[in-house]
């Protein structure tokens, strides 16, 4: 980085346009680290933001939010890092002393979704340099036991998945159903798991995601190409339903789905980001005309220092294999547009890339 | 009671006709006690059951699930009650030894909303007497320093209303809309004021209604006939809005306004009976794509001795004065039709009505 | 059982003295049933009942909590079960409809530890026959697939250590330790595991107890031979402490450890049974001089029906072993006997004892 | 302040001795604020500071850390607040990215008790001007409607006081005991009162204290002049207990009473500072020898903007009265030493005094 004053990114030119561009390197304030990357893995929802505008035009908007880096440069205020610490970087990356945040909501610090910067109200990851904000309270360092492209999946897929399973509030014993079993579905499923939960239904159709729902604690699979899900799990489970829902994928008619095969007395998380449709509907006869205690959750995921960190103890610990997640690697920063673009064809085999990328001085930085 | 084998109440004789009717004394069981009233009051919801056939049609079922009474018999394995005791019913009498009541949901024993037994399920409680299950785990005893018909508030108007505060979960301090001020959403108000809320907008057009809702701890009226609500608290509170909504009136699409008008990282809490329309919109942009932490609960309310206990003494502490809502009073059980038809029609100085029966033995009962 | 009117069991005769004795076989009221056991297991507590006068002295009372049985009688308003089925006994079966079950605290009813009845307010389950209160809503049906000496470690063993890991609270990616590996320790660390601990540390000294807690989840084992346990703690851990601290064995000092090897905003959660000493100390300076949110939960385990179906369900999905708890093994009623001097003996190689008891007419029974 | 470099303030000087002394005004970093006093109030924790050396021995340690300010200087980085702005400054300002922040417990930033800063790590507010760390986060502007001297009360007092009554889990109904009644007992009244409580017994003894709990909503006052209060308590509530305690008052001998006068399956809430006595007794048996679900929870207040401004607004909506707990009134920065010096010696007419400083730019300072 020495001296140079422009990086090179892979950005968003407009809706439907990618390509790379060449900026200024970022400020870095006080509190602030600036960071290279080591591991990048794109989000389907950076496809929604390019080729479905999901979030509105941008222009030459660097892309990215799931990254694990090396810090080049940190703030004066900085105390927990130095230029050298390679550290997992969370998709969110909240304002600590926000109003939102002392509630209990750092994800909404600034107002809704305002934790979500990276490639939203800034520029993401996929890039030879990227700010962090509030470096010590954000960034994780990646323990030696931990690859970086294990790591990366702690960014968004873990955090966001077992969020889910959090939201849906599982007990010890609970059976469970996850609508949705791509990445962020199957970690909802070890997510579940991981909480206590007994039967896990996850509700999927493709086979590589399927197999691999089972390893990470789903018991039964069902496939929505079968019949109606609903009828299927009610029938499973000798008309009684669930316990919890994990809404991890489908659109904004899964609620009534899920809705109609829980138990009164019960919750159902969503971390599926909503792309299209007015609204959601909440089916009113079966959610108990109002009072069915059908509790409905939706929230961003935690992101921050601690959450990473916590997270990232699972994977020291044996306890969770991320790498079951990685059908698709790659070496060098220009490759993540092939991954990318992986991303948005969706082959059968996919369920999420991950770009490498090597310094000669990655392990003398200092 | 002392040879009679039927007993006169007031039933819903088929949709939209209401009738007095001679029926057999109901059996009391080991765990049951039959109890004649002493209070009554009719709800908004024997109308609807009646009027717009809400629960589907029943032939010949006493109407009321409102009762303040007197037990004239107990089974052979009532431990804490004997004939002659003063009992708060309430609305919701749980089977307290089902699934649903050892997770936690009581209301929903035995399947959603299996609580509610009362003019639902079985006969109601406008009638020469009436039969309660799980008589110890059911009633509770009337304190020496309630009056009977300040009592019976507590049987569903209170017990409702606050647990909508229960339910958005009000903390210390917060700003809290309430939508709906008839007698529930009253209680909500005062639910809300004494689980710590500071500022506590009141959303409701009718003069007294209002005035009331300010003695109940509103600090803001909020009359929608002054234009859109939202727009109204959003102006009131900077465009921040506000960190709980209850629903204690509406339709289906109040559930919208309430998303509009709050804060991420909140609850909204309903315990307004739906009775028409197939879904309850939630609009997916103002819900935070999916991602807002917005949580939405709605929930019968507790029903059960212990409950009638905790709130009695807000009552008998000055703590609580049931006597605000009690707008119009009778004598004599007949008169609970002249009651009913009170709250069918609506008169706009109407907050509630009630009942009062005596009886020559009242105090000698053994 | 037909034409018997009594039963062999064996009992405590007095405070060091136990027994076989003949007792009148118990009278089945209309909510509860009679169980002959299929399966029974004694637990440490008997031993301290008998040999140390734990809960005082006590004549004739037959032993043991610990039991899957076969129902051999029904009162005539049980529902759910009928003569003939297989069922998982809870140790502890509260009365419902009890104030402080209404409260959420079921082991309370009636008060202080009060669902604990078998072998402490009446006859345990040691005996031919035995008598379970409120059947539909304290016995579980045992599930095919699962084995009855794999079942009844969730009568105690499974349901009081994980107990132990919900009272403290524990979050994903949490740093737990579990202090005493036996039974109930053992499964406080599976508890912790099933919770979504990261690292657990657990206390012991045994090697084949050690070497299970590896396999049901625990990363570290803290033998306390090898020095203070606090000082390994914090040593382990770089002076920061751990999140979560489960007691499931020591004494009344293993509190002080507790507080002293705990984080700031925490949680300690103990299901040991403590037998003796006046007071539980707590270090003034240590718990923050008051002020160090270090929260001290101590309680019985919940029991019940739903527990029991919650708890089987990990054993039926394959996600909870409980056969690795089993060290010895016995066939027939009478060597319960011979396995409640293995718990007084506590050989090396010990976990935990279970007897089989077989019928000609278990599967023909109805 | 234009020009000066050296401001007075009132210190502790070593154990036992208080002076004036001069001292550099404080660097302000780019977060920062720094703030003149507009009202004071000393606490008891500085007399035990001071003569008791609670926390140790302090040098020139300038005292105090319960201010109602306006800002003189703001850093950088700071957007919410500029100078002239007239704020409340809380007791406990945390660093609001820490670890035990993220975790949900800012009070103790940086380690036990971190958030403590003001006369404890750091100079206090008795001073010309004092400093506050990450200003935007820790102070809340003070609403027009609501006096300085009135406003300071929520510093420590209210806060602390009200967090008594959160760590006891009041709900609806409850009947709690608060042990003390100064000025943080008489706040943990109002606290149980403002989050729902039925009956509040508090136990005091000196009149004026009695008088303002019962206005605060205590039911009925407990005198330990009278007998033991663990009996007088079980004498009111026909042996059944209380559901909650709050400890706000006593020694380390207090939580033996409350462990002995609550129900099981409850929470007793400390908020006391404990200045002597090397542990806390727990009395083993009534404590359900260690089953009893009797949580034990002691905590700092939280501190920070969001919690200033929740609880200001009770004081705005004229559900709080603060102006109660004032029982001695003072102007000029002098006489600070006063009002210190009253509550060392408490008078037995004394609750609370209060500190106003004026300015004649206090209106146009910008």
């Amino acid at each position: 980085m020495e001296g140079k004053t422009t990086m090179k990114g892979l950005a968003m030119l407009g809706i439907g346009r990618i390509g790379w561009i060449e900026k200024k390197i970022p400020e870095c304030g006080p509190l602030d680290a600036l960071v290279r990357p080591l591991a990048l893995a794109p989000c389907t929802s950076d496809t929604h933001t390019v080729w479905a505008g999901a979030i509105g035009d941008r222009h030459d908007m660097i892309l990215g939010h799931e990254a694990v880096g090396q810090i080049v440069k940190v703030g004066s205020l900085v105390k927990r890092l130095k230029v050298g610490d390679k550290v997992i970087v969370p998709a969110i990356t909240p304002d600590w002393g926000e109003e939102e945040s002392q509630r209990g909501y750092p994800m909404h610090s600034g107002g809704m979704l305002g934790g979500w910067k990276f490639s939203n109200f800034k520029d993401g990851v996929f890039s030879e340099v990227f700010h962090v904000n509030e470096a010590d309270a954000n960034l994780a360092l990646l323990p030696r036991d931990i690859k970086p492209e294990d790591a990366v999946m702690l960014s968004d897929m873990v955090t966001t998945g077992f969020h889910g399973a959090e939201l849906a509030n599982i007990k010890l014993g609970d059976t469970v159903c996850v609508i949705g079993i791509g990445p962020v579905g199957l970690m909802s499923v070890a997510g579940a798991n991981h909480l206590g939960a007994g039967r896990i239904f996850a509700v999927g159709s493709r086979k590589h995601c399927c197999d691999i729902a089972l390893e990470y604690g789903a018991t039964d699979i069902i496939n929505y190409k079968n019949g109606d899900i609903v009828e299927q799990i009610l029938k499973a489970t000798d008309g009684k339903g669930v316990d919890k829902v994990v809404i991890a994928g489908g659109d904004v008619h899964t609620f009534a789905q899920a809705v109609k095969m829980i138990k009164p007395g019960s919750d159902i998380g969503n971390v599926n980001y909503l792309g299209e449709g007015d609204n959601i509907d909440i089916p009113r006869s079966e959610w108990g005309v109002g009072m069915g205690h059908k509790h409905i959750h939706g929230g961003l995921t935690p992101g921050g220092r601690v959450k990473m960190e916590k997270l990232a103890s699972l994977i020291s610990t044996g306890k969770l294999d991320t790498s079951k997640l990685i059908t698709h690697r790659f070496e060098g920063l220009e490759k993540v547009e092939d991954a990318l673009m992986l991303m948005k064809n969706k082959p059968a085999d996919l369920i999420k890339p991950v770009v490498r990328i090597h310094y000669d001085d990655e392990d003398t930085l200092h």
